[in-house]
């Protein structure tokens, strides 16, 4: 119980939590510092009350007496400082926000409802697109035979490594070791060479949503990296290169979208280099995301190109209306769970999650705020109906067992892109109180009173405003941390200053290899790499292209070739 | 070409098919005849022409004088006939119909789009009906460790030989093996342990969709039975039994829907017995269909009470309000891709698949019947329009390189409910002409001609008609199947005579296993066993229960406790 300028507020210093940790060989054994005991606390009644403060918990310009109470909401908060400890902070974050839960074999995560609620939306949105497009989906096996995974050289030389090989069967060993898929190229072009016949046949275009596997040694994290994960993997075949490129780039705008209009993460477009282009592929184009707080890059989605290459190893040929045979041109393309990650790690702050609302799960919580023993939960429930109505996705917090600081502690834990608290004094005013969870404490426009005649269209427009408003922030702050470096020295200033650095560059395979290793040594973390070849783009500090003549590469000093966006990179 | 009483009709006889087997290791390897050879036909013109003739290709009542090219048509049908050898013409059928193609990984299948779309309307339904109930999605990963995956003892001897084991990533060997998950009970309950603190965790329900992996050494058919399989599991804890039993028939129910007015598939309510339950479970309900024309039952989904066998070996316990620790109850509860293979079985036809409307993924399908250089092919794309606008899946076959002959019966081959056939004279008329896809050529009915203003609500009536008769149908026929039996020798004469047998059973595990064990060698197929003891149905023959005093069991002679239903089965 606290009592602050003798005045009650919600209490919720007294919770207490059980730390128990059960699950083993997690990576970050963690407290499991999110399930408080049950207690039954009853609305607490005061001697002296100030109406405002009690009915809203103390939060929002509207209280300002209450500052020192929203600190004490932020008990339940999370162990860690997103800016201090950025590892912990992240771990601790996705565990008690119930995205993820950890698991007793190493590298595998449990998606929670949470976060695969998350997941559903960006699957609906997908799926949705795609199929327009032709596009039609398809499941094909878990398992690969070592003959068929073995066939592209250069594509197995990148896999072989982290593939899972079953072996046996019960007690009994299996003939020959089978693969599990860390992707299906292998999988599927068999089949396509015997689907595939005349240019009649083409394009064939086909997807799945599924799981794969890739056994790494690095340091897994949660949705970032892991050794089986979630994804969807489109896998087509055209006549022509023209066709073939013209999809590459629709399904990376596609994957733009995904990231930027329904997660609110800035991505980058661009190509991959030669180094870290898809093993086997012809090209590949990524979207690229940006942690400022780590000053790290992170492979958002790709969409490749294969060319011919596993169509001359698969022989997937085709009879064009002249009768000639031609082999195919190939793409593929993948985005996964770790677009989840990617947008905890943007938004997420030392209060919890944020949740753009497009893929919030719960869109609008609302919470009672008892007062002299007016219950207005029914109240709850009304606005709970109106706005189930109009489709927003909103719940109403309704347990006895918490208080309303408690709640307002769990919500903007979880994420939830709005709360409505409801009071005694707001029925009477025919008004309800909305508090956005993206803004500051103190930021104009974070709480609001609405009148509930206008509930509805308020709602959208703010959720409309906030989704945007992420955006943009995330924007701004991805475009403040790109610098532009024409030599070694400022090179390795931006890149020790957390940034991305666009860089003129020859384009040598050598010269990759060798910043990568230079850049190991001299700063923290991974050697920096190309996230990409950025395509020309507004929201990109100036890209030329073609370069200005006589420019050096900031790396060899040999002619620039192009622009190539460097950094450290998950 | 040919010509019959001096009339041309569409043409197929001249098709060539390209015999080419690529994958290796199929069960059933099958000359891939479903390739037609590419080959410009042009629409054929000759010197005589019977409009109505011409017009509808020869199909329907319409044109009594074209049976003969009906014939002609079926060239393109299957290689067996489901009467005399009906694993052949299913393992054709489901290939030729584009719903499976073979892989070289024994006993794993690829699901083409035609059966995928299926499993989509599957999916799409029974998920937004347990998220109605407040079921929640998420995943949970594919990998077990043998420690959680022994710790039930009955249930890991009901799986452990099927299990398949990662022992190897890349070059090296794991330090333990681990088992790929055949389902997931012993991947949640830990960590259901580690949730579940308190009555107000409680009900916990959970659903996952995604794949397991069984390594069966039986028989492999595809959809039936496959060593990797998709479905949904659920996973649900309760404080009380009540709670759960309750469940558990709300999900059979569900089942039941899925079956009987998605797929058409009439099935059985029932009980197992304590032979066929789920390993490790308390009781098994179940959804039992009967495939009439080899007279074998087929588990077709079950909703298990898994009691508190698995609580008390995982820890699963809870405060109740009383603040005592108790064991929760638990169900869970799967259905999974098998669902499409019976619907395959049960309606097929010597002609191809048979779809019931609400699975189809395209429920109609125009075809345009040139006629003397006059091409209806734009009023087939504005019913298409028309169609389409009123929500129906609706897709015009206007290639120019297949005759209207060979389209008719491409389409009845992949099972579209209904076919409009457009040629010049239906434009004249303002009609068309539709034939449905589930009615016998001379059947009633089957060819009508309807004018375009009525269409859209025509269209509508007869794809309901059409999935109300399949069922109708297909439970009168299995109505027909089931016989009951007081003694050995009916009970026998019956199961030889491909029935399912309702019989009075003293319900002893011995008893059934001698059953199994007799029946194995006096019959064809595998042994006889219970299905399911059925609740009380309307659709079956009396079951009274319960029984009359003094009623034997007919194989044992002991006094019967209960009606089940035996057969032999998938």
């Amino acid at each position: 119980m606290s009592e602050t300028d003798g005045e009650k507020v919600v209490s919720i210093n007294d919770l207490e939590f059980e730390n128990k940790v059960s699950i083993t060989g997690a990576e970050t054994p963690l407290k499991d510092l999110h399930k408080p005991k049950e207690k039954k606390e009853k609305p607490t009644k005061t001697p002296k009350e100030k109406k405002e403060g009690v009915v809203h918990g103390g939060s929002g310009p509207a209280g300002g007496a209450k500052k020192k109470e929203v600190k004490k909401e932020s008990g339940l908060g999370l162990a860690f400082k997103k800016e201090e400890n950025f590892g912990d902070w992240y771990s601790d974050l996705v565990v008690r926000g119930e995205m993820i839960e950890y698991y007793d074999v190493s590298g595998c995560y449990i998606l929670r409802p949470w976060s695969y609620a998350i997941w559903e939306f960006i699957k609906d949105f997908f799926d949705k697109e795609i199929k327009k497009m032709g596009i039609e989906n398809t499941y094909f096996p878990l398992f690969v035979s070592e003959k068929a995974l073995t066939k592209e050289k250069n594509h197995v030389e990148g896999f072989a490594p982290e593939v899972a090989w079953v072996t046996k069967s019960g007690d009994s060993q299996l003939e020959e070791p089978i693969a599990i898929r860390p992707t299906s190229e292998t999988v599927m072009y068999p089949i396509f060479a015997k689907w595939i016949r005349g240019h009649r046949d083409l394009p064939l275009r086909i997807n799945q949503w599924c799981n794969v596997v890739r056994w790494e040694f690095k340091h897994p994290t949660p949705f970032i990296r892991s050794r089986e994960f979630l994804w969807q993997e489109g896998h087509t075949a055209f006549a022509t290169k023209e066709e073939a490129d013209k999809e590459v780039r629709a399904i990376l705008e596609l994957y733009r979208q995904v990231y930027e209009e329904l997660l609110a993460v800035p991505v980058i477009q661009g190509v991959k280099s030669e180094v870290e282009k898809f093993a086997g592929g012809l090209y590949t184009t990524t979207v690229e995301a940006f942690i400022p707080t780590t000053g790290r890059g992170v492979q958002a989605a790709t969409s490749h190109c294969l060319g011919q290459n596993f169509a001359k190893m698969f022989e997937i040929m085709f009879e064009d209306d002249k009768g000639e045979r031609k082999m195919v041109w190939q793409n593929s393309w993948g985005l996964t769970t770790r677009s989840i990650g990617v947008m905890v790690m943007i938004h997420g702050d030392d209060k919890g999650l944020v949740l753009p609302p497009r893929v919030a799960p719960i869109q609008v919580v609302v919470i009672p705020v008892p007062f002299k023993g007016i219950d207005p939960s029914d109240e709850c429930l009304k606005v709970v109906h109106q706005l189930q109505q109009a489709d927003f996705r909103v719940k109403a917090d309704l347990r006895d067992n918490y208080s309303p600081g408690w709640k307002y502690s769990h919500w903007e834990l979880k994420g939830v892109p709005l709360r409505i608290e409801i009071g005694p004094r707001d029925i009477e005013k025919k008004q309800v109180r909305v508090v956005r969870r993206d803004l500051e404490d103190k930021a104009v426009g974070r709480s609001q009173d609405i009148p509930v005649a206008d509930l509805v269209e308020r709602i959208g427009e703010i959720l409309d405003e906030m989704q945007k408003g992420l955006l943009e922030r995330a924007r701004k702050e991805r475009s403040s941390c790109i610098a532009t470096a024409y030599n070694w020295d400022d090179f390795m200033a931006a890149l020790n200053n957390k940034k991305m650095v666009l860089a003129p560059w020859c384009d040598e395979v050598a010269v990759e290899e060798n910043v990568k290793a230079r850049t190991k040594c001299e700063g923290d973390g991974g050697g920096a790499k190309t996230l990409c070849m950025p395509f020309e783009q507004d929201t990109l500090p100036v890209v030329q292209d073609p370069l200005p003549e006589g420019i050096k590469c900031f790396a060899s000093g040999k002619p620039a070739k192009k622009w190539a966006l460097w950094g450290r990179s998950y």
